[in-house]
């Protein structure tokens, strides 16, 4: 008899305790130490995670949900031990409900899963974090992507959940109609809450109708303070745009590397258009007229699929493309995630730039900016104390940097680990709140503990 | 020396315990009984509102908010006893950030008022329940309204919240940003808590671009099922309307009386599109189209803005206009609210209407049936037992119905006094944990106590 003996009875080989497997896990692509969990268990079923947090509650072991680990600020690692909950085999799309543009899935089905179960539908799911994340993932950073600035984050397209909670009960939240006003809104205070206050294991997500027309581009600018102030007077004008990235010179230099693209060692930004044939053909005229106002230089259209296809994988393959920039499993990468007020972000952007260079950092810009939303990532040696102090001197300015222009430190990534030293900074008092909901929710502390809120002072 | 003389002290004659005013906050326009205060607060800062909550958590004093006293299940009424908290002197609207596309405004500004300011910016606030109500009521009910199809209810268009919590503690939620994934979510659970969690003081809200082109139409059909099919199709369609609203040829016959309209008694539905005008014109022919395959009888067009605020008047009129049907002081109205995804719209309406056929009851519908959402106002006596249990078991059938359907007992009006006996059918294990946030945030019970949860059994 072992303590997890009990769960080797429910779960068979689905509890491992390799350290093979244990190691899978432990891992993470951002800057943290390895964080061994004492066990992996792969549930099939919500009755399944529901013994398995029964088990948990009673022995006080904690219980850390894993999507597929992507997550940059060590949200998934088991950093005191106990259960790596592993939804890689909760895969299952439940119900597309094409009618009412909906799909239930369960957590462990990744975006591009999805989007492949919906080929035929003429639907699809647009949030598209670089990474083919599981949309349990999705849903517990609150993540978005390069189409948030048209179609919304996690936040704006979950529309129910099932979630097992801290002493084993398995609720729903929401419904499958569009809005409701019955009550607090559970749903939305489990999106984002990273695995701490309950683990997800169903959700109803929202649909969008594939556009019939779809034009993609990039386009170069002479510096990347035009190109950012052309962003802002595109968003500003109400142009519905699909994408708008921002890639800044030293992002180029990284995709060339990465991706074997081309590209002039220039500011970039990548947009595309969604609507009928005639509404792209004049959204992309508007914009042009914009971008020529702050002295595009260049505009090139990926006119095919494989074209286009090509340009967003390059743009998604960003944070490794960073890394290539200097290369070496040595080395981990900070990346920043602020997002201010659009009226803020030359300011923000430059500001980094110009911190980013006075610090001698390997550092690449890229980001949502039609949301505000950019990240720096920075490449450093976790064992060179000195490089250790530089990047998050770095990244601690240009979080400071963000809420004093009325922003947030993380709009997409999450706290996790590495940014809970700014949540005093953020929250002020509202912090205490967040805790108060923690303790009602997970009195044990058994729900990924030490994450998301910093230890009490 | 009274209970309130330390408010007195802070508030002078803003402390009111006359007849007169507290009957006017102890009313409501659906049919619950009036329900007096000890006294009405006006307060006029955030700092006064703390110190108020602060006497009340002394003291174990209810405290119950007030914007407008528009709710239609009894919110804001102090059945309780205690503080009514009337936010009619905070009416400042105090930042216009066009160029970020917000505003910051004092919970008692009216949703028209709102508007009214910002009558030169080219932007507009577009969410529009029937009555004026305030922007802190409607955050606090989650409303929304004709255009929620469009742009979203108060949920989508809240950023962040200042509040007062139950120790008089202010806090800040949410930044300027269009996205944060920093932590819990208190902005959205604070909205459409019912002022039980928390008093809003500040909200920042998203604004959007006056669109260019504008065009409303009402449309008439053969039958009920007929403009509920088109409704259907339209949105599964993509379209995206502005306003699509249905209304009942007993609705019509309601708008003929009140608003003096002469419109036929048959079904119609009242429709806008938003975009540039070429776009309008594309959409208005789509949408034509549509619905000619499902009879369309008639298509008048609102040309003027004259015409076209005459038609949302008289829309917006809806809850007058149904109860003209059955004047009188002594009936009430009990209007129902479910909200259903939309391939189940044509049941859910159709069962509606047969039901209040079979009882006998004078019943309108009128709905946002975009959004699957749709209200049968019905009139009664509240003095005859034999009417009360009719209506009752009328929008008891129709919540259960929503609730089969994959819906919620109210879209936008909230729970209040009148649909606690819903909340377990709806949330099943879900309500043990609003429960726990219910205690976490206010311990003493002095939030608008009575509301939103129902009695524990
Ligand atoms: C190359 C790359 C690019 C990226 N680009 C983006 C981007 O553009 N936008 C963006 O938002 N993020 C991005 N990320 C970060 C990451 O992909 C997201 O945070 C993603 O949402 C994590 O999903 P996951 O399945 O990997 O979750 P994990 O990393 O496994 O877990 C993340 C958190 O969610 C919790 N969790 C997982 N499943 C559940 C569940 N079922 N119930 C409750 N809690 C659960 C975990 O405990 C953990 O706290 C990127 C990461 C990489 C490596
Ligand atoms: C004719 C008519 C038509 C209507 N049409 C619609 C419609 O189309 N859509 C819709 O959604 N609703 C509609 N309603 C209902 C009503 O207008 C909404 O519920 C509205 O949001 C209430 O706002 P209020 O300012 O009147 O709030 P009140 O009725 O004064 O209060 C509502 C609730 O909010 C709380 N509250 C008020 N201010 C605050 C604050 N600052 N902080 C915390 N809590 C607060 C109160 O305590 C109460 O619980 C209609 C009502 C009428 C009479």
């Amino acid at each position: 008899m072992t303590l997890f003996t009990p769960l080797e009875q429910l779960l068979g080989d689905r509890l491992a305790t390799s350290d093979a497997i244990r190691q899978q896990n432990a891992r993470n692509e951002a800057h943290f130490p390895l964080a061994m969990p004492d066990a992996v268990a792969f549930p099939e079923t919500t009755e399944e995670v529901a013994a398995i947090v029964r088990f948990c509650a009673e022995t006080g072991t904690p219980i850390t949900p894993f999507g597929t680990g992507t997550s940059l600020e060590g949200q998934h690692l088991a950093i005191k031990g106990g259960i790596s909950l592993d939804f890689s085999r909760m895969k299952k799309v439940l119900e597309i409900n094409a009618e009412d543009l909906n799909v239930v899935v369960q957590p462990g089905v990744t975006r591009t899963e999805l989007n492949e179960e919906l080929r035929a539908t003429g639907l699809f799911f647009p949030i598209d974090p670089g990474a083919d994340a599981s949309l349990g993932g999705m849903a517990a950073t609150r993540a978005s992507g390069t189409t948030a600035v048209r179609y919304g984050t996690l936040r704006e397209n979950v529309l129910a959940l099932e979630a097992v909670m801290s002493d084993g009960s398995i609720i729903r939240t929401g419904t499958k109609a569009r809005k409701s006003s019955a009550g607090y809104d559970l749903t939305h205070l489990l999106v984002g809450s990273e695995g701490t206050l309950g683990i997800i294991t169903e959700l109803t997500l929202k649909l969008h109708g594939l556009p019939e027309g779809i034009a993609s581009a990039t386009c170069r600018f002479p510096s990347v303070e035009e190109a950012v102030n052309c962003v802002i007077l595109t968003i500003q004008s109400g142009l519905p745009m699909a994408r708008i990235e921002l890639v800044d010179e030293m992002m180029v230099r990284g995709f060339n590397i990465h991706a074997g693209s081309d590209l002039p060692e220039q500011p970039h930004l990548f947009v595309e258009f969604h609507g009928s044939p005639s509404g792209v053909a004049e959204q992309a005229q508007s914009f042009r007229e914009i971008a020529e106002d702050f002295g595009m230089e260049s505009w090139a259209e990926a006119n095919t699929t494989e074209a286009r296809n090509a340009l967003w994988k390059m743009r998604h393959g960003a944070h490794f493309a960073s890394a290539a920039l200097r290369p070496g499993a040595q080395y981990g990468t900070l990346a920043t995630d602020v997002c201010v007020p659009i009226s803020q972000l030359a300011e923000a952007v430059l500001q980094a730039q110009a911190d980013a260079r006075a610090a001698g950092l390997v550092s690449t810009i890229v980001g949502h900016v039609g949301d505000g939303n950019f990240h720096c990532a920075a490449r450093f040696d976790p064992n060179d104390p000195a490089e250790v102090e530089a990047v998050h001197a770095f990244a601690g300015k240009l979080n400071e940097t963000a809420l004093r222009l009325g922003g947030t430190v993380t709009g997409e990534h999450g706290i996790g680990i590495g940014k809970q030293k700014y949540m005093k900074a953020e929250h002020g008092p509202a912090l205490d709140w967040m805790r108060r909901i923690k303790l009602a929710f997970d009195p044990k502390g058994i729900l990924n503990p030490g994450k998301l809120l910093p230890p009490e002072d």
